[in-house]
């Protein structure tokens, strides 16, 4: 059994629009404004968010993250799903054949998305060098542990190498509030050969 | 090692109400009406609901529970004090010492609340007979490993022992949610000699 340490991210619930969904949701030609840079380079906070409508309930404020990508996906917790009455599945990035819908909204603009609503899979991102320091390679999947009163194990953590990520793992607010996490922690990968 | 199976039974937000604060909230000489029995002899959920006022905002038809317990307890998810803007713990039921207040309303009425909101640290419920049967006893600790695409193992499962109670592992709608389980799958408790 090998080990090594990575600290937690907590994504709370947002978005990933298309061009054509920015253009739809905020304008002709329209993009996306930088707030604030993430963890990992070159993605960014948005100033833009939107209104999520389910069957059952609505979200509001849910920050947009940029750049632009292929397909708009939603990123919630099962928790917020509940809330907008979707039963959504952990999923890995992109993957959304079979996920529900729903209804976005900007002001008085909207979009009808046919499906792309998941609950992300918790990932870790790490560099190349991080992969051959560790031992660790792309899709991989391993265990985290967690210390405190609140601690566990969390198994079925995806891993995810690409030159220009920065080590950091990739949990949701339902998994760091189960767990008593918060930002900055560290969580211990353990690799079981 | 051993090991044993455990139904999983998911607490939603819900409070626990003192006769006082029953008769300021809901009436003089009023008592709470059974809307359903739970899965603890003897405990039921209430046909009266609150609404709970925070600093940063409220939730509104949050259940009470039966019968009335001595000290009023509110138990809520992480996510849901986030919300309120309460920095709860994970406590064991009525170690309320040094836990945030709150406000409680219903319809005009109104209760300040000095302490008594917590995340309900996971526990086991026992019977005398179980304890004897798996070989626990009141107050120990054990893991619980749960299956699934998001499976893991909870750690500080705290054991509670009374003739009265049914076997069940009462988790909270985070932890429910961040290991992907449903009301009525299973655990296994894994006891480490």
């Amino acid at each position: 059994m090998r080990t090594f340490s990575v600290p937690v991210g907590i994504s709370n619930r947002h978005l990933h629009l298309s061009e054509e969904h920015i253009n739809q949701l905020f304008g002709e030609n329209s993009t996306l404004t930088k707030k604030k840079d993430l963890s990992q380079p070159g993605q960014f906070a948005a100033e833009e968010t939107v209104t999520l409508i389910g069957p059952k309930g609505k979200l509001e404020g849910v920050r947009v993250l940029g750049p632009a990508r292929d397909e708009t996906q939603i990123e919630l917790a099962v928790t917020d799903a509940i809330k907008l009455g979707l039963n959504i599945s952990a999923r890995d990035s992109g993957n959304t054949e079979g996920t529900p819908g729903i209804n976005i909204s900007a002001g008085d603009k909207k979009v009808s998305l046919e499906r792309g609503v998941i609950a992300a899979m918790r990932h870790i991102h790490a560099s190349e060098d991080d992969a051959l320091q560790y031992g660790i390679k792309d899709k991989d999947m391993v265990k985290v542990l967690f210390e405190g009163p609140r601690g566990g194990i969390l198994h079925n953590v995806l891993v995810r190498v690409k030159s220009t990520y920065a080590l950091d793992l990739h949990i949701d607010t339902d998994e760091a509030n189960a767990l008593g996490l918060k930002n900055g922690d560290t969580g211990t990968v353990i690799i079981e050969d």
